[in-house]
């Protein structure tokens, strides 16, 4: 399917969803209606209209269920949004990759004919360390020897490491405690010597969290790390969980379930409040309530924590939500007539010890027209930038990759800018991350069903959790899990 | 002023509070009414009637000022309440304790009358170390003396690390990035090598912060010592942070303050939008909506980011919100006729290294009668604990108390139980803490303006946050704050 025609399928998609939006009460500004509006009964109300909630709706449709999806933006797709580039052509400012063993979203995708294609990965990589640049192949960046062996040790014990923390139950890990109760910074600093090894470890842990190695409990990232088939497989391109992308954009897959769905879907449809008594549940949103047997509720925990709970949540599972904060990442997508790093026998990855653009990938559409760099700005450095206006944070992100590729970086026809941590029904990427703590005494509540409530979003999968494919995952395990009640 | 006539003027003052709700629209399972009720119009709408919204709103309203505080509870204090325990005799199951330095919230009570007392500290206090039960004097129990010199020095080491974190900014502290980036387990761990001392500082940071050194950034707990006066003043009864109390009870001062600001006080006034704009603010709450010039969030920065904020909040504001979770603490009172433990020459005070309760004091009203007996379960055994049934928790608590006091112990005349992590208002005590990395990237927007959004609660206050003296400070603070905007 050509480019264009791909577009068309996007376009067609969005009217149909806004076409689903029931009620009409969802218009900015408008005070919440839920009182005035007559509830709509189904068996199951989804909350989210991401990859999660949309695979839980699809399945349960398909089983005969009656399903309702509420989503408080006026699109579909959650943490994946595509945006045009010209000619038709789409690129990606949330999730796009998918690699070996991220089979359901591959398999979502195939069942609506949306096709893959690899990662661009052709030419050196930069490697831009300690003030030199320095051209290489493969996944581990050239390192002086005393670091590239203490970096072989470190990325040994951690490899070691990761498969003892089991994928449903992360505390029963041997050895949980102490595990839980340090950062992977603690890990890395007891466990390794050289600038080198310290600055790999560090942009893997950025790379795979959008936050930084001191935020994150060394439990929560080994069990990440596990439930992706290794932190190798992880933070690799080719071959690895970035090895390929999506024709027409990652977007495609949840626009082309929302068709299916059709008037199925409410959009402008924010969830204010959740009750739950002994016969059903009444979801009370801006664009109205519903009634359902059971509630799928498919968002980060962290903003599953804002609505409004009768009766409240338990205490452990109000307080999981407190403390699964969502990572912090920008992306910055240089619009170019071509790829112009290919020429030059460059891949357009690159791995920077120089803030704030630590890694970049050729992100452009398959025919590589346009061509597209991206730079990622993630964890502390996307917190500080953030702060900045917007005149200074391009000046910074051309500087960046003026420096990587060249003058003519400096120049691209369009520089593209996605800020997650400002989207308000998201608010962070990729994924809710634990601090210490957190696994241990909250970890038990964040699937644990709540009577008729139940809990969606790639952070309570066990394969591929924060990604697409653990995001759709999930919303299948949910859809199982609710069925039976039905 | 006897024990009977103060019962009188709480029980007056709560009939006062429940004549301030305004607009009648709060009851239970009402819906969301705001678009129907017409709008009042203040100088400043304070959200939350805690001490800290109630010592702004006062401020205010003394500088002519015309307020309104919206209350989501049917009672005024916020972490503060006060529980009959007989013959018109009160004990607290929230905050209590003040001390030297506490000023604001003792100068608070003087205006009222409100007189303190002495908490009692008479007699031996208990050690339970390793299955043996020892009595012992002061501050620091008997440990065998290996582990009394390890404790020695390892205190040392934090007394003198904790002034070089500087009050107003934490993240400017020389080695801020390595403090903030290591638990402070890690760094007990890293400069401790025995059992006792690593058992009396888990104690002391499970007293002080109600969750675990796990949990916590290193920088968080030097700087919240600080706050206080020290770690040793923290720690103390006698003399520290836990020397005296409120004749009366400490929610008293709120009753007080309450009873002045009158009908400008709205209860049952959850509220759950504000929106501002060039010329003011619209706070949007379960009963009916305010205009002011200028808003005052009074709660723990986790609660706040519940409220729905337009526009929406900054990045850095509301990624904030999500990393700091309020600490888990269930207040047991056991109560009986007399306090028998004074007879056998026990203070009540004891320090246990078994579960669940690791720390208790005598709790009695100031002429002894009832004789109150309070443990407190925190962290990660207010979790587990948490998740028990009623009969279960009741079978522990009172075993802990056997343990510890004696068969009599175990026949109170009533247990009283109070989990502050299921409160939907608050959501855990005794106030919001820093897991690591958050001071470094998040720390600037605690008390920031957005804009005509003020920010108060005693996680805002540098001197003595997390008490009630922090909370009364943060409030005179937002009040000056907003003064000259008005």
């Amino acid at each position: 399917m050509s480019g264009v025609s791909r577009r068309e399928v996007v376009t067609g998609a969005a009217a149909a969803a806004t076409g689903a939006l029931l009620g009409g009460a969802a218009q900015a500004g408008a005070a919440p209606s839920a009182a005035r509006t007559p509830r709509r009964r189904v068996d199951v109300v989804v909350i989210g209209a991401g990859l999660a909630g949309l695979s839980a709706a699809s399945d349960l449709v398909r089983a005969g269920h009656s399903v309702v999806v509420l989503e408080a933006r006026t699109r579909v797709g959650g943490r994946t949004l595509n945006h045009p580039v010209g000619d038709g052509e789409v690129i990606e400012v949330g999730g796009e990759w998918v690699g070996p063993g991220q089979d359901r979203i591959i398999a979502r995708a195939r069942e609506f004919g949306i096709k893959t294609f690899k990662t661009y990965t052709k030419g050196a990589q930069i490697l831009d360390f300690e003030g030199k640049q320095t051209h290489f192949t493969g996944l581990i960046p050239p390192l002086p020897s005393p670091d590239a062996a203490d970096f072989g040790q470190l990325l040994g014990k951690v490899v070691a490491l990761q498969s003892t923390v089991p994928l449903t139950d992360p505390w029963m890990a041997p050895n949980a405690a102490t595990l839980d109760s340090q950062t992977v910074e603690t890990y890395m600093l007891a466990n390794s010597s050289t600038n080198g090894a310290q600055f790999l470890l560090e942009l893997a842990v950025k790379a795979i969290f959008a936050t930084d190695s001191r935020d994150l409990s060394l439990l929560h990232a080994l069990f990440y790390f596990h439930s992706g088939n290794g932190v190798i497989n992880l933070a690799s391109t080719a071959g690895g969980a970035q090895d390929s992308r999506f024709v027409g954009g990652s977007q495609l897959v949840s626009i082309e379930l929302a068709k299916r769905l059709g008037d199925r879907i409410a959009l402008g449809a924010a969830v204010r409040r959740i009750r739950q008594d002994r016969t059903g549940v009444t979801v009370t949103s801006d664009a109205g309530s519903w009634r359902g047997k059971r509630a799928i509720v498919a968002m980060s925990p962290m903003l599953a924590g804002r609505i409004d709970y009768e009766p409240a949540l338990p205490a452990l599972r109000d307080g999981l939500t407190q403390r699964v904060p969502n990572g912090s990442a920008i992306k910055y997508e240089a619009v170019f007539p071509k790829p112009f790093w290919r020429s030059a026998g460059l891949s357009g990855y690159s791995n920077s010890d120089r803030p704030p653009i630590h890694f970049t990938y050729d992100n452009s559409p398959p025919n590589g027209k346009p061509g597209v760099l991206l730079g990622f700005v993630v964890g502390e450095e996307a917190r500080a930038l953030g702060t900045l206006g917007p005149t200074e944070r391009r000046r910074q992100v051309l500087a960046a990759f003026v420096r990587l590729f060249g003058p003519q970086a400096g120049r691209p026809r369009e520089l593209i800018e996605h800020n997650w941590s400002e989207e308000p029904w998201t608010r962070g990427c990729y994924a809710g991350y634990m601090p210490p703590g957190v696994w241990s005494d909250f970890g038990s509540a964040l699937r644990e069903p709540i009577g008729r409530l139940h809990w969606a979003g790639t952070e309570t999968s066990e394969i591929f959790t924060g990604y697409m494919d653990g995001a759709v995952r999930s919303g299948e395990r949910a859809a199982a899990e609710v069925a039976p009640g039905l």
